[in-house]
């Protein structure tokens, strides 16, 4: 397929942020082949172009923490603290799910995704192979990362899953990874070092979402989450970290030297009341921050806007000033800090020879206008309504509130609606 | 007009937060006929049936504190502390806007007010008549409240405006109002409390936004702002306080014996630092609540869902408790509260005799399934996406992404772009 986008503003995100107007964009297949000024070729056969009428383009969204099979549970049990959310409302009901539920509770969190400009996931939960087919049907980029625990997903799994993952569609991928130090044994971590090692691959866990997961870390092993982890191997060979709200000075070193990703999960920890990550002094220190919705269970909602509000409102209020943590740098988490996070080093930013996973801002609406500083207006006004098109690896699958995913949109709701039903 | 909606989901909020299914409900010109179940009536010709398809009709919100006219400075002059930010950035500025450049920043957002199913606002900004006309122009139910200070709209003027607008179109009223404690000085203030009470009227003003304010006000005259104004008898007939985030334990007594409204801002709050009003507190002393998302330029976008969600998230966050401030509260303060402080009566809940102010929320999208818990759904989850329409006073002004404002959209952005430009 050859696809011209022209009449575009694009911000690129190569290696700076300025936005180029009247500019073009050539898609040839699943990558993007030109991009500049306007320029015309009568001698290529075009399937589609595509005024862009002024329009922004720019790198997809990578929503860099999640677990898109939990949509079943969306406001089902709301409001509770995160032991009791876990233990009482969480886990009884996914022991009653099958394969197939979760691939459809996944196709459903696309569908969001895609409405919220987002091209990639980075995805933990319980069956890794029916949700590769999720991500496969619906065109979804889908990194997955193990959700290994003592009740769930076994080291010999993992290594099957990041063989096969990892050998089959190029789409979708297989990192290691565990649930977190206070659902895993010491010996269960031990042996995901090893795994890591033997295939020389980054690890990412939850670490430190909340103050007490921290203090009962300490009391177990004397150590943090983060120094347990490093202490035995799992940061060897790169990897990081879900939430991070509460790291000492000593587990943000260790980011620091390891080249690890922080990952922030702003809506998250704000609707279970765990914290707000000190993020201005992580950008001080120069780590790589990425940013995810968490689970549509815990959030309750899978919108990259929100999140990116959030993640500079919320350092504006912790630090009491009004300047931290601006508009571009929270673009820049968003969608490079997610690449970096998730591997992805092909869908970083838009450049010819990179991945065409790019997205359509509508500027033509009342809350992009008027045009003063377009970067601030996506940060702290944008919605999901100025989502006018999400494309992965070269294929338009949302386009002015439209699916391409494979399936009818109301299929996906009937069908996780009534298995909400049942697990109520 | 006679506009019938028929397979309805209803969120009446009459007296409860029940949702009746397979629900209809009328509308003959500028109030509702009907509520309830499903009802043919073959003598009634109507001029729209509208089938709504199991969506959810509830009463649109209320935006209980905004400064429309500020569009123009959108994104324009971020990240800067609140005294500096009006001092150096929107003063200045402001000097050189006419009455018709205030008319069209108005309708722009107008627009977004449309897309956030916001059927009310309570407005306060630089001249009254021309803001009157693009509300009356654009259909959107507006309070403005006076704006008054050292240097702008005298006494004289709010009570001319007083008598004009309220004696003007119905769908706009005039409340007295004053800016803020720190631009008025006291006289000026005593000159508004004998107009109140010449009227019988309620007064508006800024209120304990900034510790700072608070401070300031406690040096001048050794009371709060709360304090002061009461002490001057400003509050005599009702009225209440726009922000609201440091009110001290004699401050919050006034407010309720009072039965004076807290008009919350979070979104304005959060990205001017100025800190977290104590919203579960205010609950629990029966304070009425209402949500106003402040001016675009602080925001800085006009959508309630960011606001709703914040309330509830801010209050969990301070609280350190993920139950406080529970959903169905937050929407309570969206839309009734928003009507009690704003003197609506006639368009708080959907019920026979009431004003025709509803909104059409989609349910058919990602975001909003499965239906475990829709309100929880709204609050939590909830977009701009999902306003499908906006009916103010038995007018649809918004459907589909479509504007019924007696204008075009572009010639809009045009107006205020060209605007933004020369001011910058």
């Amino acid at each position: 397929m050859k696809i011209r986008f022209y009449n575009a503003r694009i911000l690129s995100m190569n290696g700076n942020m300025d936005i180029t107007p009247d500019s073009e964009l050539w898609v040839f297949d699943d990558r993007i082949s030109y991009i500049g000024k306007i320029k015309n070729d009568s001698d290529i056969i075009w399937d589609r172009q595509i005024d862009v009428k002024g329009n922004l383009l720019m790198p997809g969204f990578k929503d860099a923490h999640t677990h898109s099979g939990m949509t079943f549970l969306r406001s089902m049990a709301d409001d509770l603290p995160l032991d009791r959310w876990l233990n009482e409302q969480i886990f009884p009901r996914e022991a009653k799910l099958t394969g197939e539920d979760i691939k459809m509770c996944t196709m459903l969190a696309i569908m969001e995704y895609l409405s919220s400009g987002i091209t990639a996931i980075f995805d933990m939960y319980l069956t890794p192979e029916t949700i590769d087919e999720a991500c496969i049907a619906g065109g979804m980029r889908c990194v997955q990362v193990g959700g290994m625990n003592n009740f769930s997903q076994s080291l010999k799994e993992q290594e099957e899953w990041y063989k096969k993952i990892n050998a089959g569609n190029p789409l979708t991928s297989y990192m290691f990874g565990y649930h977190a130090e206070y659902t895993c044994s010491k010996e269960l971590l031990m042996g995901l070092s090893d795994l890591a090692h033997k295939y020389s691959a980054p690890v990412f866990g939850h670490n430190s979402e909340t103050a007490s997961e921290v203090r009962g870390c300490i009391e177990r092993y004397k150590m943090t989450p983060t120094q347990l982890a490093d202490s035995l191997g799992l940061f060897d060979n790169g990897g990081g970290g879900y939430h991070c709200v509460f790291l000492s000075d000593e587990d943000i070193a260790i980011f620091r030297e390891r080249g690890l990703s922080i990952v922030l999960n702003p809506g998250s920890n704000t609707k279970l009341a765990s914290g707000i990550a000190d993020i201005r002094r992580y950008l001080d220190e120069g780590i790589d921050l990425a940013i995810g919705t968490d689970g549509p269970a815990s959030n309750n909602c899978l919108d990259m806007f929100r999140e990116m509000f959030l993640v500079t409102g919320l350092s504006k209020l912790k630090e009491e000033d009004a300047s931290v943590v601006d508009a571009n740098d929270v673009l820049i988490m968003a969608t490079k800090g997610g690449a970096k996070a998730m591997g992805l080093s092909d869908c970083d930013c838009l450049k010819e020879g990179k991945k065409a996973d790019i997205i359509m801002i509508d500027l033509m609406s009342p809350n992009m206008q008027p045009l003063n500083n377009i970067t601030k207006n996506i940060v702290y006004s944008g919605s999901k309504i100025n989502v006018k098109m999400t494309m992965i690896d070269g294929v338009i699958r949302y386009e002015d509130r439209e699916y391409n995913i494979g399936i009818e949109p109301e299929a996906v709701y009937s069908y996780v609606g009534d298995l909400a039903d049942r697990l109520r």
